[in-house]
């Protein structure tokens, strides 16, 4: 009977608890947030549905993984806020559920977690050097070098979805800066895009269609200005893709998030535009592939992150 | 009596050898590339050059490291090739010299080298995440990770010129790809777009006159136009800078390279341009610094590397 460890994947609109042995998710839940009720809400539930798993367990569960979304202070292990929920400013999560649940607990960004996730149990299996993006209503990511998690300075490395990608424009980012390949590439800023084309063409009724990228890439099969979007997307990413390679000389880049679930050809038409933008692509890569656990790489990656509690 | 080390700088239009001591340059020879001798000339002249040297030294030279101005396989200590001079294809150049000189020799590509030397020994001393530019004829670079050098899966990491900073431009780089940093802010390219914004101002002879970035800089506090190539150029390279930061969360940028030299007030305007382009600036940094070893920082590196014979 081998040990256990409870992973937490805390997001904006649900969080999801499991327990993982060895390579196999034993037992899992999801809830949906309710954003009304803030952190303390969050919190108590988190710990409800922990403590059931707890009692419920096989084997003993010797540790507790935690994504959360948003920055997190992974030196001090304290979340820093939550970009969805109120009340997450400076909170010392791995210590309150410690307490509540008896085991040592460890906490990182989601993002980072979803990386060492692909990296030990999904398409990362085999690399040395791996960039993760998760492409979704945002563009987050997290670099393995080296078989570890890089985190910087102060443990804010990975932000993939905030290199210039245009190094004059206009075009304000989520993060109030300009240029950024999330204003141009994530979710909300493909259906954006698509919206201004459409507008530009003078569809005004199509654009109001528009309300996600899902929409965009629906439409891209007949509609050539839609198909014009996809195309761009692939392209902007690829860019941030090869140049990230040329910095980092990578084995393999794993792309996870909504937008990576397009399709293989999506996946592709990415790998064209980044080969074009690397100083040496070869037979050996680096492989562009999607992410392989799809929702579940943040739980896997919790589940990892335990490891590193032997180090402090 | 400390023990000395060997230190040779192999560059495009010279190469120069020099003994180091701890902290103090002992000796140093500086010869000018003959172009037309090719390797197999440049080598026996480095190895004239370096058996004077260890006959005249004045202690033990206990290693030679080499920092050279071209792709280096570093996993196998072997030249790729040179952009200058013919005959470096594959050259097993550690192992010549180590029979030449009777010494363990070592080699790593030159902004490698350089970024090295500033790290410990110049402007990057006390970080322990640290990116080098080397700003000149082209752009090349470092990347220090967690005080080590980072050199990703085959050694050839740290290529800041060749991350794309207009990701559907149509400049072509020196690389062949398009939209590089390079492509809009080495030397060359700096004298190019200068050249360009003159002509399309319709003043045929002043762009005859600009043939270098070193031109543009000096022109650039009468000449409206050449300002705003300055500020330019200042605002693309804060920009590789700011999203670099993003990516791995620094503590210090250090800019080497002959565009470096233009005054502290274009350091400060290239750092302005960067914390735009940054997430979360703060008093904490990083720091933008110009190289304090100016031409030096490849020999003290190249010193520094010859470390790495331990591991091996």
């Amino acid at each position: 009977m081998k040990d256990l460890l409870l992973a937490i994947d805390i997001g904006g609109t649900q969080f999801r608890l499991a327990l993982i042995s060895d390579r196999e998710m034993v037992a899992r839940v999801r809830r949906a947030t309710e954003r009304e009720g803030g952190a303390s809400w969050m919190i108590r539930q988190i710990i409800d549905e922990g403590r059931r798993l707890l009692t419920e367990a096989s084997a003993p569960v010797k540790a507790c993984g935690i994504g959360f979304g948003g920055p997190v202070d992974f030196h001090n292990q304290r979340i820093v806020r939550s970009h969805h929920v109120s009340g997450w400013e400076d909170v010392a999560l791995p210590d309150v559920l410690r307490e509540a649940f008896g085991i040592p607990c460890i906490v990182d960004n989601d993002a980072n977690a979803a990386a060492l996730g692909e990296f030990h149990y999904g398409a990362g299996q085999g690399a040395t050097h791996m960039v993760y993006y998760t492409v979704s209503t945002g563009i987050g990511g997290g670099i393995v070098l080296d078989g570890r998690l890089y985190r910087g300075k102060r443990g804010r490395a990975g932000e993939v979805g905030h290199t210039p990608i245009f190094a004059d424009s206009d075009v304000i980012c989520s993060c109030g800066n300009k240029g950024c390949l999330e204003a141009y590439c994530s979710g909300l800023s493909i259906a954006r895009r698509a919206r201004e084309a459409l507008k530009e063409a003078n569809r005004l009724s199509a654009a109001e269609n528009v309300t996600t990228a899902r929409d965009v890439f629906s439409a891209a099969g007949s509609d050539p200005l839609m198909k014009r979007i996809v195309d761009d997307t692939a392209k902007y990413l690829g860019a941030s893709i090869g140049g990230l390679h040329n910095l980092l000389d990578l084995d393999v880049v794993v792309i996870g998030g909504g937008v990576s679930q397009a399709g293989e050809w999506f996946i592709e038409a990415v790998e064209r535009s980044a080969r074009s933008f690397m100083l040496d692509p070869d037979e050996h890569g680096p492989q562009i592939v999607a992410s392989s656990l799809g929702d579940d790489s943040v739980l896997w990656g919790a589940a990892r992150l335990t490891q590193e509690l032997r180090r402090e």
